[in-house]
């Protein structure tokens, strides 16, 4: 079976101009057909304090009202989307922007209202994911580029987690094709010391993430990246790794000692 | 040959809800393959206003600095996009958004100095359009929807005048299909009494439209239109209609007494 490698960018890559061209430069260089997945980074801030919106945020979420969901729309898949899309076409990368409403590529449903109410933010369904237009476009060597934005069956855009659309979207393509996920961040993967990049664990299966966890090594924002990971590989992803964007093309190539191999 | 229809939807429309829902509901009822180009509307000047940026129009085109066609990409390709794409998806209508950057789909170059500098403005060639690429989208029942921006070479994105990627289209496809253009907007054609809509004239060729332009008739925006249109039909698309957004059922479906037809 072909190898399909399916990468996600974080907001800190797509905030630093620099770091996000080298970054799509060296994801040019990628061999096997691929995946782009984008976070929003902190444009959508941006944008909504410079217009007076208040941004409110609960446990890392963004709370997504009417205006809100129209700002996100418009930094994701709007100006981010196609810089990216133009910054590959430079680069002789034939991409190709969407978002989940393109193509019907990944219908959503509106979270239902719990404890907290998001607002306009969508749960995904890896059953509902478009595969035969993907394996379509892949198949001619288009290279699918996804923002983060979705919509519902009333036509109602929504905020979509954008590690939850990676991990989404590679347990889809499981049957079409052995599948890679990788998860670029700022820093070199997980690390035993947080204020050392040089303290990288190599590689972590469920045992070891609960111990980490329970000694608080892997806490706050990572506890839900090491779970969609963990549930990814337990869900039939061949690999997943989570390091650096500036080590994508070791960790592409499965070089040794680049990011944190996440094992079943 | 299969018929393929390609529609513009100005401003206007975009800019009113109701009409572009209405619109929208009509769009998804046409049978034949289709293909939606659709311009930006008064949302880029207003989003510019709130953040301050000055709008400069020369000849009824925007000029575009650095931070203007941030704004076109954001309002263009992402929020006006992307609401198309989803409002279309909820009526069973499977759209895709693309940019002219996406898949190497219209590839531009910035338009050369000469008495003015429109900025990021970008020209385009028919001989360029990825036409395999629609094609094959088309091919498998998928809906092209179309915003005015693109990239040059460099990867620098272009802001690109709506009825000429319209016509450019429409060009490109001849050789795929028999290609019917139609452009819809606020009037219901090309009216004898500006100020009467009842005043239609219903068929035009290069002889009357000279006729006309001397008269005065055709003058301002309509100009490039009808220039366009002639240009479209001289250089092979099967028909060019021009009319009201509210008509596009009977327009698409070749209705007698719906919008002026363009002939060679």
């Amino acid at each position: 079976m072909e190898e399909l490698i399916v990468i996600k960018i974080g907001g800190n890559i797509i905030d630093d101009t620099e770091a996000l061209h080298t970054f799509l430069c060296d994801f040019s260089a990628i061999v096997s057909p691929k995946i782009l997945i984008h976070g929003g980074g902190k444009l959508a801030t941006q944008l909504s304090s410079k217009l007076g919106i208040e941004t409110k945020m609960v446990e890392g979420r963004r709370i997504t009202g009417e205006e809100t969901v129209k700002i996100v729309t418009m930094t994701y898949a709007g100006w981010v989307n196609k810089t990216i899309v133009a910054a590959l076409q430079s680069r002789q990368c034939n991409a190709l922007g969407l978002s989940g409403a393109d193509a019907n590529l990944i219908p959503a449903l509106k979270r239902p209202v719990k404890d907290i109410d998001y607002g306009w933010v969508g749960n995904i369904d890896k059953a509902k994911v478009n595969t035969g237009f993907l394996k379509n476009i892949l198949g001619v060597g288009i290279v699918p580029v996804i923002a983060p934005i979705s919509c519902n069956a009333d036509g109602h855009l929504l905020n979509i987690n954008a590690d939850t659309i990676a991990k989404t979207v590679a347990e889809a393509m499981i049957p079409c094709y052995r599948v890679k996920l990788v998860y670029c961040f700022e820093k070199s993967g997980l690390l035993l010391d947080v204020n050392d990049d040089s303290s990288v664990i190599n590689e972590i299966d469920l045992t070891l993430a609960e111990q980490l966890k329970t000694e608080g090594i892997i806490n706050a924002g990572m506890v839900p990246k090491i779970d969609n990971a963990l549930e990814a590989v337990s869900n039939g992803v061949s690999e997943v790794v989570i390091g650096h964007a500036k080590n994508i093309l070791q960790m592409a190539n499965g070089e040794k000692g680049f990011g944190t191999i996440i094992k079943a």
